[in-house]
């Protein structure tokens, strides 16, 4: 019978979903044995699953339950196939993306420190921001007191599954999508990423998710920032060093650009760092993945890949095919 | 030649879009001499309005550029007709409620928090707080650090052009959507307001978005906090009066349930009201309708309305017909 190993941690009622006629194993960083095992689960928290794995043994395949495996290679070694839980974290991501783009044009951190203050007159503070983060000096009447979604222009840089449910929470906002990814298409549009430069003075919100790589790393710097509109809002959902933070912090701090980070470079953010206190900036510390629903839509794309597993069907979210042993 | 009196705060700009033939006289509540006008297009502040009023000599019609027209019959008298700008608030107001449910389901009051602090791993806090408002006693894994909006049921109580607008924004989440209002219908279901209590234990986001009339106010009231379930999100974009202050306050500071206000009662909200320092509680000062966008949207439907009353046709947003002088 195959062996499944998975993480002690996780309750068993998330696991019922997973095929008949495997024999479930838990796995936990603390074990004092070693285990035989076929098909490996790890724990999400990838330290806790590197502490587990010299007691692993036979494992021949590795089920990520997230969609980045930067670490299991390393650790496995090639002689181990390993798949990624594609598509587990397309709503969540997705979700807080549109949370971080509509929070930071309704200026929510200025309204909260109000509420926190208890004095309703500061609201007129929100006219003066407008007036300054967008430079628009025309005159508004009644007073200006936050921005509206519908109408602007994005630009998605990165355009796999979580970039087009972006796209579809954003449909109805009526916003002008701008699209740069890897692989330029032609319907929708997507222009290829040397494009990039020539596309971000044209939008007013730029929405980083794209995996990152060597191509990836460092891709929005100073000139990248220079080349945003006034007031114009980066949206980070992908990966800390897709952006140069120092650069990010200059740009920030001038008053020049609005950003929203669930990632950043260095990830943890060490205390005292000064990204903390940048202006016009909303910082969450890597969370838009983690829903209640993580981890039973996770545990179903691991529990489908199982399936073509064991009736030896191809697998389709391999990220390393296992080298043979004996080739 | 008709003379349109309008608010000497708009700047020139905006007037574009108002109908040819028409002579324009900026309307101020600083004007020391009457000025003689057929149709008034309101301050939007309504103490400025009021103390113009004085001022002005053979109005017929106002065209206010806001929704709400409390004030109006009662400065002006029943001999003028008056109109509201039906439709301007939309698209705004729709935007504001779904900010105030993500940001409220994402924790970005706990995390705005956790960013003034500098201390990454203080994200922990989201799961105790999960497990506490929602009351799920499920040990999740990896450690759940918000909600989703996706697949939630969301009661709309009111289903007038905002509401329908509301729901069209909530679409690509895929949400249940319930609905109470005045009028019941059957294509959407839309339910009769006697069906409100039924409908409460049922969802887990309450939208009141209805008018205030003597039928709406105090409609949210112990009762009806009491019925709503365990961590259940009450958002109102709607009137302070809708909802029991006092009754809220003490659901907040119970932990029932959350709640995302951009109206309160009483408004403004004095300094030192209990409900500023509420639990799972956002505020924002009655900010909803008022982007840049506001001025040129609500002036194109005076606009469009002015031009029925230069043609003769029947005007479209009467919320007051003129009674005759001489009957």
């Amino acid at each position: 019978m195959l062996r499944l190993g998975y993480p002690a941690t996780i309750a068993a009622e998330w696991l019922r979903d997973l095929p008949a006629g495997i024999e479930l194993v838990p796995v936990s960083d603390k074990m004092d044995h070693d285990v035989e095992i076929d098909v490996w689960i790890p724990d999400p928290y990838a330290a806790r699953a590197m502490r587990a794995w010299p007691r692993l043994r036979g494992v021949k395949l590795v089920l990520s339950m997230l969609a980045g495996t930067e670490w299991i290679p390393g650790t496995v070694g090639p002689h181990v196939t390993i798949c990624n839980a594609r598509g587990a974290h397309n709503i969540s991501t997705a979700e807080w993306t549109l949370t971080a783009i509509l929070a930071m044009l309704k200026y929510l951190p200025l309204y909260l420190d109000i509420q926190a203050s208890g004095l309703w007159k500061r609201r007129f503070e929100a006219s003066a921001h407008y007036a300054r983060i967008t430079a628009d000096p025309r005159p508004m009447h009644p007073d200006v007191m936050q921005e509206e979604l519908t109408g602007k222009t994005v630009l998605l840089v990165g355009y796999g599954a979580i970039g087009q449910e972006i796209e579809r929470m954003l449909a109805p906002f009526h916003v002008q999508m701008l699209r740069v990814a890897r692989t330029a298409r032609a319907t929708p549009p997507v222009h290829p990423v040397a494009e990039l430069d020539r596309l971000l003075p044209q939008a007013e919100i730029v929405v980083l998710i794209l995996p990152a790589n060597p191509q990836s790393i460092g891709l929005i710097g100073r000139r990248q920032l220079a080349l945003m509109r006034q007031g114009a809002l980066l949206v980070n959902a992908a990966r800390g060093p897709v952006v140069d933070t120092d650069a990010l912090v200059q740009a920030l701090q001038s008053g020049r650009i609005r950003a929203a980070l669930d990632v950043t470079d260095p990830e943890p953010l060490p205390a005292g760092h000064p990204l903390w206190s940048c202006p016009n900036l909303i910082i969450t510390p890597h969370i838009g993945g983690s829903t209640p629903q993580f981890t039973p839509r996770s545990l179903r794309v691991a529990a489908d890949e199982l399936r073509r597993y064991m009736n030896g069907e191809p697998l389709r979210n391999v990220v390393q095919a296992a080298v043979d042993r004996n080739p």
